[in-house]
């Protein structure tokens, strides 16, 4: 663990002035000790990155705007203390977009720094693909663990809704805010899991039946997401998995639209504080998005919350009914853009919205030599099963991060 | 709104010895130029409490308990943010019990010092039914809202959950905490509700048709509560209201003990940080609660999780199909007990498990000379139904508080 930590910081001292992944770390020599006297438990030693909107005790949390300057809350947040109570050590602070929305803030790629990592869990993505860390958190509300783990070519996996607690969490909505991670492969991603929930929830998966989903979204996926998709069914079927195709269901139709509005209409009321004492310090986009959020009243609200709990009951009926293990659908619209936007979450809204988990799997490079890879999705609650199957999908994709 | 003020301030001055509602105020002199100068708005000029487990950027938030002592977050929870940009002043925070849980704090009922207010929201309840304050704000997890409601013989709402953002709110177990509000009547009631979502919802609603629901906790109930129901459903049906029986519904059979489950296994896992760190500070009934808690597994909480989402499920579906207008039922099961406990949630508990708004009025006093009253349940998301219902059964009890 010393050996891997140190290696870490190594590769911190080499490489943050290109990646631009922390907002704030430990000395190196407080990091060494910690792990040196780490208590014993299930992530012993691993050093971990946490998304700067998540409370530390010994670091402040800026929340990637200036109106939180240095502020300390003196406390950790509920994931933070269940990881450090199992031996987990905090190197830093990762950067975040300005309150996790889409602002982009100074973090690169790491395998182009023309290119963004993604967001808002930027620094968490670039860091553990970068190998500066062991394992981060992140932050879905509503592409920003997915996303950034696509374009940085690590596991990223979200779990269901309010599974993690998100006590000591900035708020950003709060019908979607998720607690999520990065890891460079899904075997750590299940020990973080397991360890949060506190329970050895290892049951063997043996995947029979994926549904290939393009989704109502899928026009908005660049040429080159159709071979990803291809290749990734491809190595399923090889596998001997039945990979069967789903159209664009029904009920997911009004999905994307009611889980817009509703994000408007919570983040005009979480930020009315910010709004009306530091309007100065509050980006041009997340501007717009408060005069557009003003718009949705609360009839909108109302009726958009129904569409989304109606929603979720159906796609829970369909996957018990159809019985398929998971979805495949693409974590993103093409490899990383160019750096000053954080991306497309085009194809992560849905299952945010949903509450389901997801899960990343990195399955190679694109045309441009960037990571892609491939989105898994599950029922809600059905974590566990979501892991076992990324499991053996990833013994199938043959691809380590 | 000054002469209004000016009169609370002096009942705080008589009378705080006794109800002990107040953690922290400002200053007379501040309070009575905030009022005078208090932007136009809906809530213009009136005073507000606000529960000690909700930040607000003048006052700490001590959360009822030592370790959080003299801490102040600098920035407004969204729902104070919300108040005041329409003209609300924060006299003070009120007492909570510790992190909003069971162990009592220091304020008395108002109607007999030696009677519990209730909890956990203890001294927003209190305040408002001594006229000390016009409305405060509260939470309720398990029955912090309605149960001291109740015992100060005061209105008081709880939402759909998650309608007021918990931005801001000190988490206590996150699939459940809701921010409500007490009021005088239901029509501050009302008018804090439009102010928060910011809509002017009043459709009038007249009521057709009443469940009278005694619920599988029934037998938790004193004689004397058969009698209050009795008195509010007769008052109703002589206005001409059809007030037809609801047995104990199946589907709410296994809430209760679901609810009891998922609390306990969250609780653990939210003040993972307080328990490492100070121990020592929390109340022997929290530790009893989180050595309880570590016996909850996650097949147990996941179980109990899909517990409540089918029971949630099948209560809209009653609800819509059986034409009610509203549940009466009892928001109690008695008359305020002795100080040294907060009393029993036992009849608000699958209520706030379902999400479903909920609101206790007045009817009058019990055998104790005490207040009582009932709730009244509405339909997830109908808020704005569920206070029409109230405005018009506040009118047939002829009861202010």
């Amino acid at each position: 663990m010393l050996e891997e930590a140190r290696s870490q910081l190594s590769r911190i001292s080499k490489r943050d002035d290109v990646v631009k992944a922390w907002v704030a770390r430990h000395e190196d020599a407080v990091i060494l000790d910690a792990v040196e006297g780490a208590p014993p438990g299930s992530l012993h030693g691993w050093t971990i990155g946490v998304k700067d909107v998540i409370d530390t005790a010994d670091l402040p949390t800026e929340r990637g705007s200036p109106i939180y300057a240095n502020r300390c809350t003196g406390n950790d947040a509920a994931c933070v203390a269940g990881a450090r109570a199992a031996g987990a050590v905090v190197l830093g602070k990762t950067v975040t977009t300005e309150f996790a929305l889409f602002t982009p803030n100074k973090t690169t790629n790491p395998h182009n720094p023309d290119r963004t990592p993604g967001g808002s869990s930027s620094g968490s993505a670039a860091a553990v693909a970068d190998n500066q860390v062991r394992a981060a958190f992140g932050t879905q509300t509503v592409g920003s663990v997915l996303r950034p783990a696509a374009y940085c070519g690590v596991v990223g996996f979200k779990p269901t809704y309010q599974l993690v607690p998100t006590a000591g969490v900035a708020t950003l909505s709060h019908s979607f805010d998720t607690v999520g991670w990065f890891t460079k492969n899904v075997t750590d991603s299940k020990m973080m899991f397991s360890t949060l929930v506190d329970t050895n929830l290892d049951e063997p998966t043996r995947i029979k039946k994926i549904g290939r989903y393009l989704s109502h979204q899928w026009e908005a996926a660049k040429p080159e997401m159709a071979e990803v998709m291809r290749l990734g069914e491809k190595k399923l079927s090889d596998a001997g998995i039945e990979v069967v195709n789903v159209d664009p269901l029904k009920h997911l139709a009004p999905v994307f639209e009611a889980a817009n509005t509703v994000l408007h209409y919570e983040v005009v009321r979480v930020f009315a504080w910010e709004r009306k004492n530091h309007a100065d310090l509050i980006s041009p986009l997340l501007q717009k998005m408060l005069l557009n959020g003003d718009k949705v009243d609360h009839r909108k609200y109302r009726a958009a919350q129904l569409v989304l709990l109606k929603a979720r009951n159906l796609h829970d009926e369909f996957m018990s009914q159809s019985g398929l293990d998971a979805l495949i659908t693409p974590s993103a619209s093409s490899e990383a853009p160019s750096i000053g936007t954080t991306g497309d979450s085009v194809f992560n809204r849905v299952w945010t919205a949903l509450g389901v988990p997801a899960i990343h799997l990195p399955t190679g490079k694109g045309p441009l030599g960037l990571p892609v890879g491939v989105q898994l999705a599950g029922s809600m609650w059905g974590d566990n099963k979501l892991l076992g199957v990324a499991n053996e999908a990833e013994k199938v994709f043959g691809v380590t991060a």
